[in-house]
């Protein structure tokens, strides 16, 4: 880890560069204010004439000039996807297939994605599939993406019938996460990137849980500090899990604590009706309860894990649509189970989660049935 | 390589084994007679309760009973696509995901592609995308298929606007090539798989180009021991390339002498017109032909390579619809271009290919007016 001032006209940019060690795929994840303005660090990741950037209808009009203005002389073409979790599919996963082999692009071309979780798991995805494989670059742009979605390869699309069903594992060339981009992040977004911070403490480091614990308003003030804070420990925490396991067949699956619930609440209410963190956080609350009933963590725990999630205004009870049969019939596809059998991330400890574990279907029901119907 | 005769019941089989040497992701290549009847070989390579089976409607009636045959007590369930290069396409391969998602298939689950070139690669995307990876077995029913498509771990499916563009490199955990398969394959699809095994002698191997000249009569008869031998040596050649570069970043690419030319033609004239073969038995004559224009390769040279293809009676003589602006389009687009500019796999000598070439555009033009308007 470095620590980086770098004067650039009158704009004091200050930088942390982390990194994600994977041999051969390693690459540098850049955390600070300014980086959109940093020229060079983009350029120095792009080996290519061709680059293709990848971006929504909310984030194109505030930073698509800013990316472009980095890169004179190159043959930049532009991708703008509509917002939101219910475009990630297969289908306008196709419509950067069809740009990029329009506009004619070769095998060393750069794809940018720009935007928050959903654009750089599609961008992402594209990159990995387009002429099997060429060079991406992540410019996170909420919270969420920021201090999880980005880091680690994880691409992929969702099915109607699962969440991230489709996809990749596909190392980006670097992480760009320009804090700046997080004053034009609606209060609802930024809340929701906070469930995957809290999650991070939860799985594996409870000195964090107890810094949230006590600083949780100031990042609901949106303190500069706070947030700088969180991202670059939460993307610490990231890094060190994928370098472990890169295609999770151990130790990476405790990054998904709360998910299966979450996904089945992403997935059962329609895309996009909940945020991802939303979702994972009413996920996390079940996963607390369900470790509980099987004996793993107390009641106090769980009270301190709600706790933590209502102060930070994430919902914690679930869309009193979904049924027991619905999320027990959702849950049955996901990505930890094995010959179709339920495994969840469960908690030992506020600090410690459990590799995938088989559960009681009792117990389950019992959880599930403590929200809904 | 070893050499096995196993007695299995009053069937006598005789299997060749080579092997993919890929580190962690190393397979074996399981070539002989009988192999679809030997239950022990499939089952080796499958660690899940799950099986999902992608075959097409003319292999499924000739083969699917003995593959399911050799699975009593797994979840069996099969997707049957219409046969055909234009049925390998985004549009199919959602169907695979489909029926994967339907049935709750888990990520430890086995995919078996049983059939030729299309389905291999079809099959061995589905595969590398579903749940960002699952464990998949080639059964290859072709000649086409058994010389290259199912060795190498290249998957993908085709885009209106280029062959192969959409894709993944994915090893499977074996390949099983069981040339009884090949007395229910017509001589076109026989003849077509010829291209690519004239291919290995051109790019790499004089010896086996020079046995290609005496026996190609004895391909054509489909003797046995002659097609044992061809299968055989094609996958030495070819295990050998993808030992020494998995990704393509080098040598790989002289795999593809011919495919610019040959892949122009499919996508030019409509997927599944010209089988895969045919369209690469042109594309090496236009190679030749652009080969000895640029200084390379003697006339002499070319007229021997066409007169291997023509006893082969594979064609050489490209569609006369296709025009020599539509090909340098098409060609445009090509995995081994570099910023939009074209690269061909060109002749030094008959068994010696180059790395992929910049090519003078007048030169190209003359070899394409030669035979296109």
């Amino acid at each position: 880890m470095q620590q980086k001032a770098v004067g650039l006209r009158d704009i004091l940019i200050i930088m942390k560069q982390l990194r994600v060690e994977l041999n051969d795929k390693s690459y540098p994840i850049y955390i600070g204010s300014g980086l959109l303005r940093q020229k060079e660090l983009l350029l120095r990741h792009i080996k290519s004439k061709q680059v293709l950037i990848v971006t929504n209808t909310t984030i194109s009009p505030l930073y698509l000039d800013r990316v472009v203005g980095s890169l004179p002389g190159f043959q930049v073409e532009v991708i703008e996807l509509p917002d939101g979790e219910q475009y990630k599919s297969l289908e306008y996963l196709t419509k950067i297939f069809d740009q990029l082999l329009q506009k004619k692009f070769s095998r060393n071309a750069t794809l940018i994605a720009l935007g928050g979780g959903v654009i750089g798991d599609m961008g992402g995805f594209a990159a990995a599939c387009y002429q099997r494989g060429i060079p991406f670059i992540q410019i996170p742009t909420t919270v969420l993406a920021q201090v999880d979605s980005s880091v680690g390869g994880k691409t992929g699309v969702n099915h109607p019938l699962g969440k991230n069903m489709i996809g990749a594992f596909y190392q980006p060339q670097c992480v760009i996460a320009d804090m700046d981009v997080l004053d034009t992040l609606d209060d609802r977004q930024l809340i929701a990137g906070l469930a995957e911070v809290i999650k991070y403490g939860l799985i594996r480091d409870l000195q964090f849980f107890e810094w949230l614990e006590k600083n949780i308003a100031l990042l609901l003030a949106r303190d500069k500090n706070a947030l700088a804070y969180v991202i670059e420990h939460s993307c610490i925490n990231k890094a060190e899990i994928v370098a472990e396991d890169e295609f999770e067949s151990g130790i990476r699956a405790i990054l998904n604590l709360g998910h299966t619930f979450g996904h089945a609440i992403e997935t059962g209410m329609g895309y996009g009706k909940y945020l991802h963190g939303e979702a994972v956080a009413i996920g996390i609350g079940y996963a607390a309860d369900l470790s509980r009933r099987m004996g793993l963590i107390s009641e106090t725990d769980v009270e301190r894990i709600l706790a933590l999630l209502k102060s930070a205004t994430l919902p914690v009870i679930p869309p009193k649509e979904m049924k027991v049969t619905q999320f027990i019939d959702l849950m049955s596809v996901d990505k930890k189970n094995v010959d179709g059998e339920i495994r969840l991330i469960l908690l030992e400890a506020i600090g410690k989660a459990t590799l995938p574990t088989n559960v009681d279907q009792s117990l389950l029901e019992q959880t599930l049935k403590n929200y809904v119907g």
